[in-house]
């Protein structure tokens, strides 16, 4: 078990398993959410690029950020799930929007 | 290409298209999944928990809330793509360890 | 000293003593806002509004919170003296603005 | 009226005016706040230190932060104002601690 599709019925059997779904509401996770990233940033707010290359090549920093990236993954995939939301088909929608929105530089009439 | 495996691939050939590479730093991008988890949660912060349930089920609330996670993700998966990190992966080490540190209710030993 | 304009000139003092100046950069201090706010909702994020509520009114939670305002008001207020803005003055002239997008209810013609 | 102190009842009579005050609740301003702060955050994530730095002198850019800061002062007060805390005394509070927390250069016995 170690891709993405079996998060959504890991995420669901864990939160029933603890019978916390009550407290899995959008607005709940969306707040969750909103602080695991609020972690995220914290790693990196007084490191320059240097430093935050350097750092991610190997020890404290890297296993704090995997955490935090992971934490805010878990709260995404639970929150697109209660919201009755499919995450990657929304991505990928939402690629194809921005494809248009913005488009790529090898489409320039000039170039 | 609508599964989860191919956003990362097709993130990086949408950066490189357009050349945004150099702004892609995990600073940058972690300052973007920030403003990213803003929008959504402003997109609830006025309705009641039943009000979000109406409004999910269809409608204009449910077309913005979709937009938003699929920002979120977006960037949390370039942002761990540019710090050399496996998502999905991290994702499940995560819940193993959350499984160790609350125990679901079944192993409770006096129930 | 317990007004907020003298928390201006203590925050500068307080970096200029430990040689903090170089790293209170916008992005830093708006990074490090990002972070407190999260934690700040993070505090809430699995009570109700009645928990939240009796919570406040005593205890480990008012603690928490009163801890979490403060952080965030001061990186906001050194955010702004970095920037070069008057917090207060921005703050009315905001309000002056939204009295003119969101009319008083009074000011309804019909009522 | 351009003070801090004024904020407050300022505040507190637009909500009134407005019948806002069943909406404002502590989670309620709390996301809010969480929400501007993205939106201060998404202001500055593209551009270089020496980009904020040029484009915060005048024009466009010193509009657009100095209108987030100054929403983000406005529902820091007003959450605060909710919680019963009186946020420029807690931030004072909060700077004490800071400056055990974080003795200065001078207080280094080899200096």
């Amino acid at each position: 078990m170690s891709g993405f599709d079996e998060l959504v019925p890991r995420l669901r059997a864990f939160a029933a398993a603890r019978e916390w779904e009550p407290f899995h509401t959008p607005r709940n996770l969306a707040m969750a959410l909103s602080g695991e990233v609020g972690e995220l940033v914290a790693e990196l707010q007084w490191l320059s690029d240097k430093e935050i290359r350097e750092q991610l090549d190997g020890g404290a920093l890297r296993e704090r950020v995997a955490d935090e990236v992971a934490d805010v993954l878990l709260y995404l995939v639970r929150f697109a799930d209660v919201c009755g939301l499919d995450l990657a088909a929304e991505a990928h929608a939402k690629i194809d929007r921005n494809e248009h929105r913005f488009p790529p530089l090898e489409a320039n009439p000039s170039a």
